[in-house]
């Protein structure tokens, strides 16, 4: 299998480990189950839990542990576009090219159904205590869970939207408060899926760190990657209108530091993050070729 | 001390553990924090964390690892007020005689706290683990975890919410729907204390559900004497509208049954309560007190 067919496979993979932990959809809180679901299942690229994975096999990791923890951090994900995409937010009618939650099921029924998949998360990755086989795996459990619940709230995404949010409606945007919104709104739960890859496989304190650094270099490439193609991409490639960040005025790496400088930055950090990936013992191939597609990417 | 001494005591201890895990107002992303830090400051009676302490007292507790779950109920318990204030919601402007936190912070910013609350809880929770001295305890602490999930989520509190809108919107409300709300909305919070208190604590299976009835009992008793209050107090003593179940045409235990019989269910209930926690082989005479004021209460 070449690259993308093994993408495929490992896609479809972390999409059913995620299903196998949605609810199903009965009881008298039918409604917020249904919208749940509706939101996770409307697609993405399950991004997030195959780094996770990809990062436990780079260090031996063996048995089912991980994939409560891959279909936590993919609900949170989700949780945070339902709740983004909300009239009080961004207020967006489409995503991925369907309705988003809010325009089906309606603004209350979203916002609960993003505090259900936020919550239901914690409660799925908890039930990876009862996979552990022994006290040394209880303890990576424990880790990995504090490492979601710092990178998933306000030190980490929250704190990031918190800030974009600010960035939008305040002054002047420093290119300081920009790095700490790509940080924290985009890198966060990256770093959140290598690291817990990572703990719950056994890695070393210093290798998790290296792990976290990697995924800051990663997540900060993969931002400006896409600051970089709403410039010089096409509509039809992309999917989505272009230029929409001049149009609405939006600081980003490329408005600062222009075209050249941002495309010099996405490769020397996916350099500095590939040779990290390559510094440890064992190698995973697959994950150096996924974080080569992420940043080399055209839409 | 008298009780009413000893709980200002014991509510007063709850807040200032709450308060050692909120978090500090700085940083790009600090108006969420504030707003977080609002919205748990403007008061409340602190019952669950307290609850909480006091079943940990039952089974013989000691150490700090509650800590962290006491603070972290209160959040979640928070959060949820601070979501179902939201225009989308309840639409809400006062709550406990201040500016329910959407007014103050705006929709967005509200609906972000509400996140940051529901994340930090288990953030907090799981910093739990740092405090275990043995494989013992942590096994403790990860049980005490998937408890907190399933009881505030859809399956518990989350669950609970979403039926009670359903019911405002929907067509005619059975009784066993009415249960359920009461059941998901105000007692599993209730459930989660007792149980993580004595989970915590190092009781055995048969104990924690034991508990967890307990806390069932106690949590529709409430609710009871709630619907009750909401008829035959005045909004003097009471501190806010009396007769709203009346005028909103709302299905209550007292609309069903009359005033009489809902007596006697709070009465049958309480009794059960409290032949529990007396059958334990230590006592806690101040739970016990604490129950029936809670029960007997005029407002």
């Amino acid at each position: 299998m070449n690259f993308k067919e093994t993408l495929g496979v490992k896609t479809k993979r972390a999409e059913q480990i995620l299903m196998a932990y949605l609810p199903e959809e009965r009881g008298f809180q039918k409604t917020v189950l249904e919208a749940m679901n509706y939101s996770v299942m409307a697609g993405g690229k399950r991004l997030r839990p195959v780094l996770m994975e990809e990062s436990f096999l780079l260090f031996g990791g063996e048995g089912k542990r991980i994939e409560p923890f891959m279909a936590a951090l993919e609900m949170i994900h989700n949780y945070s576009l339902v709740h983004d995409d909300l009239p009080a937010m961004d207020n967006d009618e489409y995503r991925r090219g369907c309705k988003t939650t809010w325009k089906v099921y309606g603004d209350g029924m979203a916002i609960l159904a993003g505090d259900g998949l936020l919550n239901l998360a914690y409660e799925t990755a908890a039930l990876s205590f009862d996979l552990a086989r022994n006290g040394e795996e209880l303890r990576q459990i424990a880790a990995a869970i504090q490492i979601l619940g710092r990178k998933a709230g306000i030190y980490g995404m929250i704190g990031g939207q918190t800030a974009d949010i600010e960035a939008e409606t305040g002054a002047e945007v420093t290119e300081e408060q920009l790095l700490f919104i790509h940080e924290n709104k985009t890198a966060a739960l990256i770093q959140a899926a290598m690291m817990i890859g990572a703990v719950l496989a056994g890695a070393h304190k210093g290798e998790v760190e290296l792990m976290e650094k990697a995924a800051y270099n990663i997540g900060i490439a993969f931002q400006i990657q896409d600051d970089i193609l709403d410039v010089t991409s096409t509509e039809e490639v992309l999917g989505k209108p272009i230029g929409s960040d001049e149009k609405n005025n939006k600081l980003t790496y490329v408005s600062l530091h222009g075209l050249e400088k941002a495309g010099k930055e996405v490769e020397r950090l996916s350099q500095e993050a590939l040779s990290i990936l390559r510094s440890f013992e064992r190698k995973n191939e697959f994950l150096e070729e996924l974080v080569i597609s992420l940043i080399t990417r055209d839409k």
